[in-house]
């Protein structure tokens, strides 16, 4: 059957955005987070807005289920925020939750069915020991033929950095390269969960001193990387400081017609494409570092947005590990594959680099509580465009076209949406 | 702010829909099941499609998560249906998620993104002891609150029950005679799961005979639901053959932008209405037997539709429990608050009554693999509005409006679509 081309029947708009500080929060519970995250998100639209105007809610989770015994999350939320009986959806595509969540939200406007809808998301991850958590991201790939195979989240991600650095020459000192990019950008995020690695280096000297134990020889974050006393490897090439960490947190962004946007809004942020794609498990990949959801999301939001990739000026991509990073640019095309890596070491990714990358710290610096990363990406763009980023703010005066690509589970999801501030 | 009146951009039409068989499968997996369903659904369009033409899938899952320690099932099978790399989104709202699944289908063709996109549900429980799928079920309710107290699903729909007959004068009686009429539709549908009261009666009567055991003295199905070696206690008022089973299966619709319905089918079934609605736990409800988040989607779909209760012609209701459908038929207005149990009683709601309900069996005898389930009852208005029902048609010249209720947890989401044969 021949198809007309597909195009969203009405624009959406991002009014507000909220989160909550990412990190670890004994005290709190999925609720909790999220309440802080809606009312930042609430509170954020410059022309007011009741939350009561809110006519939806879309939450990302990748599993309450296996992490707090809680399924059935959203009508929880939509109460704990007070807009029920209001419809609640929750959306699961493993770490691709929130943008996945967000997307359905921009579905139901653009189908003219609501005006004003919530797009959140959330993961309460701390409460069970990392070896437990590591098995629950675990679900997220295809139990049946990658579990079998014994495969944990570092594995996957380390298998395709031994093949991008086989194929390309790369080393671990690329991945260190990115690992700092992102914790400096995430020393200038209130919201992040850890500091830059310099900073972390010396805590750990002041530490050794303290206790008078023989100072290590770290002139600088590279050196503190290349120890594997400081860093030690997780699963090869991979060492703990080119893993995300395990977090908590809540992000929350209001989503409104474009015809209706500047009624809230004095600064709203559009849009312009969104794309998404799936894949089966790692044994159906042509080459390992390459992902055809990827692909498949960044062509659709592209072509909807009537843009190229040369044309993004800055973008929050799915850094769950730092070679994910790399093969992230090079599957949004900002980069060709295999130069990913040389472009994050010559600085082209860096807050002042021509290509700003994972502003906001991105998951290895600002926290990944998985369910809540697709909608964080989306609010640091947001900041960005409308320039309120603060000390991490891209100095380019005519900062326009931003991107997010949220990738979940062994590459089995990715999201891909593009946002322009006019 | 003021909203304009909202309404779906783009009408929406079933023209294909496929289920597996719903039982008891220990060889098969969500995947298996759900190739089956999709293969029948595709295979169902009068005209002719490729499974290559569907742009997008959405799946209703409750929680393979914690039933077969899968999570990130949407991809999965995209993968086995051979769509990847095209967007699937697992959509999960308890046992209302299939119908969810359903709704995020019908707002993405709404919104001009897609034109055929398929809507599916998968469960496969039956592999854990019954305990276990009680206690994964439970997680369904807000563990917080609901879970503290030591609330399983049997227990909530007690309490339902408990708070109708103390308010309203009804009795077990009513009960037995909604199971009676789910268990005769039932045995008329081949893809069902259990079969008439009476054959099962038939069949330990003859168990009873061969083992050379005393013969109970059960003259029909009243009898048998009375005696409660057949039909124990699980939680007062109810007991065993007012619960709907735990079951493996799947189900699958194609779904296509109004203005091509008739390219693909001959006979297409219009989606009119679509609602959704959500409610905070137990404690929030102002009568335990009055459910807001139906109450809400309700409305919602009515609205959209411009038809009133007394319009529709047949409904499939969740009656995950027997007290769940006589509610469920107050909440959707057939019946006033309290008259729900007479109107069972009085045969209204039979096969050949005026208002039938769930004539594919329901939940209690078809089965109910949870988010497969909301999926399921439109496969049934879909066939019925057809004619094509076979042995359980609907006996009416004129059938015309069909209507599918779904509910998820303790009453946290509720989802109604109203469908149409023109």
């Amino acid at each position: 059957m021949k198809m007309r081309k597909s195009k969203l029947g009405r624009g959406v708009a991002v009014v507000g955005a909220g989160m909550s500080r990412f990190g670890s929060f004994p005290d709190k519970t999925s609720r909790d987070l999220f309440v802080e995250a809606f009312s930042e998100a609430v509170g954020s639209v410059e022309r007011g807005m009741e939350a009561r105007d809110i006519q939806a809610i879309y939450v990302g989770n990748y599993s309450s289920d296996l992490l707090e015994g809680q399924g059935h999350l959203a009508p929880i939320m939509a109460d704990w925020v007070g807009l029920a009986p209001k419809p609640a959806t929750r959306v699961e595509c493993a770490c691709a939750s929130g943008a996945v969540a967000l997307r359905q939200a921009i579905l139901a406007i653009a189908s003219g069915l609501y005006d004003i809808v919530l797009a959140g998301g959330v993961e309460k991850m701390t409460n069970l020991p990392t070896e437990k958590v590591t098995d629950v991201l675990a679900t997220a790939s295809d139990t049946l033929y990658e579990g079998t195979a014994g495969i944990t989240f570092p594995g996957v991600f380390a298998i395709t950095a031994s093949a991008y650095f086989a194929r390309f020459g790369a080393t671990q000192e690329h991945l260190m390269k990115v690992a700092i990019k992102n914790h400096n950008n995430g020393a200038l995020n209130p919201k992040a969960q850890f500091g830059s690695i310099a900073e972390i280096m010396k805590r750990r000297l002041e530490r050794a001193k303290q206790k008078g134990e023989p100072l290590p020889a770290w002139r600088d974050e590279m050196d503190f990387l290349r120890d594997p006393r400081a860093n030690p490897v997780v699963a090869w090439p991979l060492r703990l400081f080119d893993c995300s960490p395990i977090s908590d947190g809540a992000a929350c962004l209001v989503l409104v017609a474009e015809d209706l946007a500047k009624n809230l809004s004095d600064s709203p942020v559009y849009v312009i494409g969104t794309g998404q794609g799936s894949a089966g498990a790692l044994h159906t990949r042509q080459e390992l570092y390459v992902s055809p959801a990827a692909r498949a999301a960044a062509k659709e939001a592209y072509e909807m947005a009537g843009v190229k990739p040369e044309d993004i000026h800055l973008a929050e991509v799915h850094d769950c590990f730092t070679i994910a990073e790399i093969t992230a640019t090079e599957d949004l095309g900002f980069f060709e594959v295999g130069k990913g890596a040389k472009a994050a070491e010559e600085g082209v990714t860096a807050l002042k680099g021509t290509r700003p990358i994972n502003t906001s710290g991105g998951l290895k610096s600002k926290g990944h509580p998985v369910g809540a990363t697709g909608i964080a990406q989306v609010m640091e763009i947001w900041h960005q465009l409308r320039g309120e980023a603060g000390q991490r703010q891209v100095p380019r005066k005519d900062l326009r076209l931003g991107l997010t690509h949220n990738l979940g589970g062994t590459g089995g999801t990715c999201v891909v949406h593009i946002f322009e501030r006019r």
